[in-house]
């Protein structure tokens, strides 16, 4: 499979489905804003001026990367867990995933004194599992890829009657990541573009639905990688489409397939997509340490990417924004450097 | 050299000499920041809520690692290269530094067209002589330690005419450094206590002298390496003491001496002076990871292993602030990890 041009897609608007129309009013998403507000950091936008200003004079970026728990899963989480019945908070939540979700489920109950399960595919990082049980959390491996822990986690919420917190197929988590776009909305009001990571296509639709409710004329752009374009092809297909496989170092961005949700809010309010290599991943990584002193995961940097790869074209925009949405980089080797020092 | 308790100084105020009254005036760090407005970064203030709260419920992080190049020293360098005279910023400006400072050097004088050289001890690391090499400034290698560096780049700046930038002992640096206690004051209003490392005491003499006289209740708390207290025996002593030797793994902490400049504002506005291990700041390091996902060099830290290893007590405290000076850690194994993944 062939990626020659960066920009893979770009929409030709289909006509909406009327039930389609208030899927995720922004409605609902000032009201999840509001219910989390001494939970979730306002992230800030990093502070004028720019290092060098070789991307774009007017580029701002969002630094998510230092939201609870390193990332904006936290936000469609925490939508979750203010709103269990008592029952379920006695009982506990459980979610299957291998990176930023898990560890963000892991806080959020710990900081709600909520019993968690967190299910990890084999695979997973060794450092990814200490740090969601180092929250209190159970952690259970099962399966190669996270669809198996999935399946097995949804088996042991039936059993046991625990409450699922799906990564992005659910309204409760989309309507908590959109707080990140009423966010934007106050830290940059001239706003007219934007450019966000995609994974299961939470962060994406969650976004996107309360920017474009709240201004119609902002562009959205999403960014993913060539190794796993769930999102690009399902939206060049006109339908959900699974991936026989994801290669790609930014694992947070790389599920085999988003859902009918997200693809819908994507077809809805989604402009482009644009496809990066991990090798530009990387560099946008040293970009931003060197430009704001970030360290960020690779799926953080994918944003910076599109941009340095030339993918996307930030010439029209005045006041263009590219959200860091997560930074649990395996930082590690760092600290051990220094206590070998 | 035994240091039992860590809290080693506590201030019995001297009486000031006149002539020290008004050796760093408010007024003139007022001008330096107007100076500097559209150069240097108004960092911001790590957004609550805290991960776990679990130092002091009201401690605020001043996020100095994100200021241009990473560092407080791009205020004092810029402070000196916005008051050149056309004849200095044509021939261009010198410094001994294998430190931020250099850094800073390097980045200030790129930005603003201006010659640059900067001189290195043999010992220090090859990544930093990259960082600032990659802004231009001639790098030349000479001396085993800092103070040779600096006596030799000292010749060079007379044999040339070049402008020398002195890192802690000159009022336009200190002017520059304290601008950022005028930041504090905005970002928290409330503010009651300040921690601030010290390296040759520019950063905690421009800080504390802009604070105290805005505020004169501030308590300011000086924290330095147990392996470099160049304040705290020279405050002892009651005169300048030069460290027959410093081991520190933050090398922009251990200069063998601050200067009678630095310490005489120590004198007049720095309530007491903590010392933490090598140890405690790589803890500090993690601390800092793991709650806003901020890497920064041990010295950046050493204000967190303050708090941590319970050299200072912030009980009384209402609007603590922990000033986390700079974040230029050694990053590169964290890329080359996922270079090689």
């Amino acid at each position: 499979m062939a990626y020659g041009p960066l920009l893979v897609w770009v929409a030709c608007k289909p006509p909406l489905p009327t039930s389609m129309m208030h899927m995720l009013p922004l409605e609902s998403i000032v009201v999840a804003r509001d219910r989390m507000t001494s939970y979730i950091r306002h992230t800030p936008v990093a502070p004028p001026p720019a290092l060098r200003g070789d991307l774009h004079p007017a580029l701002r970026l969002k630094l998510e990367n230092m939201q609870v728990a390193g990332s904006f899963k936290a936000r469609g989480v925490f939508n979750h867990l203010l709103q269990l019945d008592a029952a379920h908070r006695s009982r506990g939540v459980i979610a299957a995933s291998g990176g930023n979700h898990g560890l963000a489920l892991a806080y959020g109950a710990w900081r709600l004194g909520i019993p968690a399960t967190v299910y990890l595919p084999a695979h997973a990082a060794a450092d990814r599992e200490r740090r969601i049980a180092a929250w209190g959390a159970h952690v259970i491996r099962y399966g190669e890829a996270w669809d198996d822990a999935h399946t097995r986690a949804l088996e042991h919420a039936a059993a046991e009657d625990l409450y699922y917190v799906h990564p992005f197929d659910d309204m409760r988590t989309l309507e908590g990541q959109g707080t990140l776009g009423i966010e934007l909305l106050a830290d940059v009001p001239e706003i007219d573009l934007a450019l966000i990571a995609v994974g299961g296509g939470g962060l994406i639709g969650g976004v996107a639905a309360a920017l474009k409710q709240a201004r119609p004329g902002v562009r959205i752009v999403g960014v993913e990688p060539v190794g796993a374009p769930s999102l690009t092809v399902s939206l060049q297909a006109g339908r959900l489409v699974e991936l026989p496989a994801v290669h790609s170092i930014a694992d947070t961005l790389s599920p085999r397939a988003i859902s009918e949700r997200t693809l819908a809010l994507a077809q809805r309010y989604v402009d482009e997509v644009v496809l990066v290599t991990d090798g530009q991943m990387v560099e946008a990584m040293r970009w931003l340490w060197t430009e704001c002193n970030q360290l960020v995961e690779p799926a953080g940097a994918a944003v910076i990417a599109a941009i340095q790869g030339g993918g996307v074209d930030l010439g029209r925009s005045v006041a263009p924004v590219a959200v860091i949405c997560g930074g649990n980089a395996a930082a590690e080797a760092v600290f051990s450097s220094y206590t070998q020092a």
